[in-house]
């Protein structure tokens, strides 16, 4: 993936107004039905239960800004998504700087940055506001103008499912319901649209997927209550994928159990490439495998990430943008989960055809001198048939024989074509 | 516990000339029973058989000295309990030095100390005496008095049974056997008493009590053998409390298995207090949980000490006497013990009402505005409730997330008393 | 074991001209059963089926040598048996020089030393030569002669059994076909000859011994087609041994799954004698061990080792001769292999009869003076006890209490006769 095609998705959905409800996440939907035109866009409506939560109003904002008392239009949602607060409600009036301010929402900080700020759960309003231009504003007049509306809609998402030529499942999620942010969100949807792409072309696909395109948290929560029993059934290994786009760190967060299938095949991949990078615990997550490794929930959920949230300054701020995220970012990040779909759908457990060693000279397998030199060259290959008994799987044995997964993989596919190894049929 | 009250006991049961059988034990379980009204007192029988042992007979001495070959009077039983060796058969007989100094026993290493020995189950007579004293014994004829008593009488014990909302039981053990001293032993039954009239004033016990004060070793056979198939069925936890009155240290000292809940919950006792303690192995014991965690038996008991018998040098001599221990000393064995009651009364397992996270806003539980700083102002409630899946109690969680047990208690309660949480209904 | 018995025995069998098949094992056999008579010496015909190997041909040679162009005999068997590769097929004729190296194995690195090569499966000759005599050779003709045959015939080996109480076996293999060479092999046959002298002497065995001579790799795959049922139904330790001669080191490679019963008791015997050694893991195998663990045999079977095959510069080369192993090589290995053999056969696991602590006083097990010296005395007793729950044995136990195994064995028997443990049924 040397070309920039992810970069440039970004850059196309980077300036949409998303929110977890609205116009935003339905026209950002379209575009990547665009490049997946199988993906099949969902509504749920406003009020509807899901387990403890309901689906809040939808939410739309035409303009929205304030006119300083020199009659200056500032805040204005047409120079940047962030200076409204999310599911702010409509306004239209004229307030002193004094009530203005209990309204504003800046970073000391950080004086340049607009902050990211929402209110999905209780009516208010609120803009945000660059430190340096708050401390700018005189006293006066201010007349504030939030043409938003708050109606019965709906929630909306997309689903992509693909069948392999098992029922077991690789689930992939992304969150689409940030505005104009880069490495979290944007990186997210557009890496998993190429990901996407890349899992339609493989042939054969021994897996299924289910690929989705949410908003986070209420979405999650939405999509659960309505597939828990097939997704707890059928799902081996899942992947919340956020925050892939920047080039500075590589990060891992594990599952809630710390040891599942998701665990070991992101662990595997960063390892094989050996890339350096933060580890951090279940205890730092924040996006949706709270719900995925919630205790009623518990499926096998970890992400591999670029900067995590909450672990870089520019987060949740004007400042994470296309800036911030690179081609090389992206592309980093993609090479890795296509290589964690590549070892998922190769890591076979094998079984032995032979009770004993097999005899590996009269199938062409072994040299027909032995001598000293010949004795190590074969190694590799008597080591792999030497743990092949059904249970551990290629990951498992390339960690005894310290050796590399696709070694392995590559190897064993050579011992079966010969009738020395087959595949064994648990999981 | 600023008080001394502890103290005062010790001091007032530290004269008494106790032994596994006889009246110094009776008179001491009076006392107890002044204190603890509802303490039941129990004889068994000389000759009962107790699994492979049987009831001794009860030894009980009037007077015992020497009179030396200037007609002084040494090593008399009303100057210290221990010059006497417990269970000395009468002796009413005029003997040369030689033949004297074969019953005598002193400390060469500890001149100044008389050291405490008896002889329970092989009928013979000794005096313990400072080895300064002995080297000042000259030649000539030495009566010996010895106005003692085996006959068939009874072992008595004590046992203070408490019920609780559940038939699960906290099993506490002490001893009383032995003649004034004072860590190791009068600072047990002081503050068990005290424990105890702790425990009678909790409300609404989750657990029942079973609290005995016993002779050591056959005194803990004996129970055991009266109380095994009921005691197996309900102990969760047990402690075996001795040694708990110096101030130089604390010391734990596992069970045989070493990971029971006693283990546990006494660990996190100590550790919430930042208190630094020698840990022992089980292979350093030699009370009564030699019996506890017989393999026959194997209950979970272990024990919370200050210096450890065995450990300190004035044990099991005159110099381990009221001056060695101390109000503080009490005091703080006691806070640990209480505190041990309490971790075991709160340490519930949860298990989380809703599938997915609960929406904690419409409870008003969660901040309205989510903003970078809010998200780390719930953190520890999001994981306290993301590790309650019902097998876990708040001991591993407090391990698991790094946040005090106590601080978990509270949240738990709040979110129980919001719904949020339930009690798991297994152990 | 400080005669010289094991290091005769080795040079009476160095000079035989061993190989998988032929009159080398044959006669390597005989000798054993000289010392052995219960030996039974078995014969399976060429073309046998055996898992995934069919018997080769019986291969034997009369003589083999190399005529140079000035009429001298070189490379001739009679000087050394490494000269020729082995399975050589007949020649006799006269090739040039260029022709000839074709056929010719040397070591550059090693140049004074004649390499050891075998050709099996494929059907070839050649010859074995120092590399400084390599370089030495002439333009000109050379003849070739190998008075060599390869026919159906048989592969032989040995077998040993000998019954003890239980049906339960203990297995021990080594192997015979490595012409003239001290450490790989002829050590291993001649050790294992005189353990078996060691185990037909013991008195009331607990376990039976299957003891086998065999070739490396096809004789270990025929024995395990024939006896496979019974052998996993039965071994529950066995041992590969190999290079057994020299006094360097001792060397341990555990069996594939690395905490068997076998792995165990080596190394308990190892650390008894507190003898450093080198550890390596099973994937460093390359014996017999490979057939007795792999997947589907799966056996306990691991190897205690003087320097390694493959790990010393002698290995395979005319150098490993009988001035490379020694008499103290020999016996110290001896020594290891006979305590593994009385520490399997005294490795009980213990139940108490009592279900508390037994009184040890009333049989006369126990001092009866209580002090601080004695209770230190029972200390190791009162530790045995504590832990005969009749699930550990007592090599566990020895590791619990850190006391050394042969103390608790003696220990074990007190008590056992005095009626307070009793053997534990369960393996």
């Amino acid at each position: 993936m040397s070309s920039n095609l992810i970069y440039e998705f970004c850059k196309k959905i980077f300036p949409i107004n998303r929110s977890i409800t609205g116009k935003g996440v339905c026209e950002t939907l379209k575009i990547i039905q665009g490049e997946l035109p199988s993906l099949k866009i969902h509504n749920i409506p406003t009020g509807k239960k899901c387990f403890d939560w309901n689906i809040p109003k939808e939410w739309n904002v035409n303009e929205a800004y304030i006119i300083d008392p020199d009659g200056k239009k500032i805040c204005s949602l047409k120079d940047n998504n962030l200076h409204l607060v999310g599911y702010s409600v409509p306004v239209n009036k004229t307030i002193e700087l004094e009530e203005l301010e209990k309204h504003l929402h800046s970073l000391p900080g950080q004086p340049d940055a607009i902050p990211y700020i929402t209110s999905y759960y209780k009516e208010t309003w609120g803009f945000c506001i660059s430190h340096n231009q708050r401390e700018s504003l005189k006293e006066g007049n201010y007349r504030v103008i939030i043409d938003s509306s708050l109606i019965d809609g709906y929630m909306t998402y997309g689903e992509l499912l693909i069948e392999g030529n098992s029922k077991e499942e690789i689930f992939i999620s992304t969150y689409i319901c940030h505005p104009s942010m880069a490495n979290n969100e944007v990186s997210g949807p557009a890496l998993v649209t190429f990901l996407s792409k890349f899992i339609l072309t493989l042939n054969n696909k021994r897996y299924s997927y289910r690929i989705i395109f949410i908003p986070e948290t209420i979405g999650s929560i939405a999509y659960l209550s309505k597939n828990l029993t097939i997704m707890k059934k059928n799902i081996i290994a899942g992947f919340n994928i956020t925050c892939v786009g920047d080039n500075k760190n590589f990060s891992f967060m594990s599952s809630r159990d710390g040891s599942t299938l998701a665990d070991k095949v992101a662990l595997n991949a960063l390892h094989s490439k050996g890339i350096k990078f933060k580890n951090f615990s279940y205890l730092q997550r924040g996006s949706d495998e709270r719900q995925y490794c919630y205790p009623g929930v518990d499926l096998p959920v970890c992400s591999v990430m670029r900067s995590k949230y909450g672990d870089y300054d520019e987060y949740h701020t004007s400042l994470d943008n296309l800036s911030f995220i690179s081609s090389d970012g992206l592309n980093g990040a993609f090479e890795i989960y296509r290589d964690i779909i590549e070892i998922l759908e190769n890591n076979f457990k094998y079984t032995n055809t032979q009770i004993c060693e097999p005899q590996l000279g009269k199938r062409g397998l072994y040299p027909n001198i032995s001598s000293k030199k010949t004795i190590a060259l074969v190694r590799t290959m008597m080591n792999l048939l030497a743990y092949c008994d059904g249970k551990l799987d290629l990951i498992n044995i390339s960690e005894i024989i310290d050796e590399p997964f696709w070694d392995l993989v590559e190897i064993a596919k050579k011992l079966e074509s010969n009738g020395v190894l087959k595949k064994a049929h648990n999981k």
